[in-house]
């Protein structure tokens, strides 16, 4: 088993941390985003979605998206369980992570691909060519900042983003988080319960993955 | 247990067909979003986030995602599965949802969201009022283009987009083409195999709902 990941990119860090705090260690393989190698005709035969992180199991079957690939582990490993235990548990972290990769993650990828210079012609992750919109990386910016002031909220009264323990959903604020770096967002001041939350979960061993 | 829906919105219908693969009926409340019923104080306290569906339960808690809904339900009641079986099949299965919710369905939403004249202001569901960008509305008519083909070239081989077995990435698939209608974007004629495809999901029972 092995797993294509890129060291500096937020998408695969969801699944370093998802398994660094499961305590699985796996072979990684380093796929060079920077330099296009994900273009090249031998990643394409490996992922035609011309993306990380990527899965390969021993039988050859690949998982091409982090939710999927934390979704195996998860059966595969329950425990620690950081997707729910029950019925209602899952529903609510599902739930929970959908949203914060919607308003978070989802948000700072369309600010910084329809605005850096670097990224022209590649506006939508993906092997098609699509122009960036300039408005759209203002209205990623916005909702950016509409995710702090929400998550803020949300976090004056709780640990953790779902339930009472770290879960993916708090993966996927943290990884956003960090990523709103890249567009030069920081966490306002004025956001001091997300930033409590931000000082406790980085301080996880499975945060520096 | 009840369902706040709204029976022509294609993001409940994907909770209703998953409800009538496995034969569940429940309660269902209406909310009427042509005439922006999900803006009022009464559904904001059900739901901030202005969308539905929502699944509210005996114990009063809510899930306010479609996928987190459709994840309570397979593991209450876990046949027929709709979500997979083992940590393979199911991590696939997820992978291929995600993909046509993200390649299918929200493109089909950002052509429609800035496009239709009375969703002006409206072009990021929830409460925040975000400008349409005609420019992105162009770019989801192309990528539901892309979506159409690739599914196609998919489904040369194969009776279900992911597997053996029809599951919930099917489901997505079906409401992202149907979806497509509401801007005039029929599948090409050329992708017979898509068709082929689509006219047996929509023989099934639950293509109705």
């Amino acid at each position: 088993m092995k797993l294509y990941d890129c060291a500096t990119a937020p998408s695969p860090r969801r699944v370093r941390i998802f398994l660094a705090e499961k305590n699985i260690a796996i072979e990684t393989i380093q796929v060079d985003l920077r330099n296009g190698e994900q273009f090249t005709p031998a990643f394409r035969a490996v992922n035609p979605d011309c993306t990380v992180p990527v899965l390969e199991l021993d039988d050859g079957t690949r998982i091409t998206d982090a939710i999927g690939i934390c979704i195996y582990f998860e059966a595969m490993q329950p425990d620690p369980p950081l997707m729910g235990g029950d019925a209602k548990s899952k529903a609510l972290i599902a739930a929970a992570q959908r949203r914060a990769e919607r308003d978070g993650f989802y948000a700072v990828m369309e600010a910084l691909r329809n605005f850096t210079p670097g990224l022209k012609g590649h506006a939508v992750p993906g092997p098609d060519a699509y122009e960036q919109i300039p408005e759209l990386a203002a209205r990623g910016r916005a909702r950016v900042q509409r995710f702090f002031e929400r998550m803020d909220a949300e976090l004056a009264d709780r640990a953790f983003v779902c339930g009472e323990r770290f879960s993916i959903a708090d993966i996927t604020t943290l990884v956003s988080i960090d990523f709103a770096k890249w567009i030069k967002l920081p966490m306002p001041e004025s956001c001091m319960h997300l930033r409590r939350w931000h000082e406790l979960v980085s301080s996880r061993p499975g945060a520096k993955a």
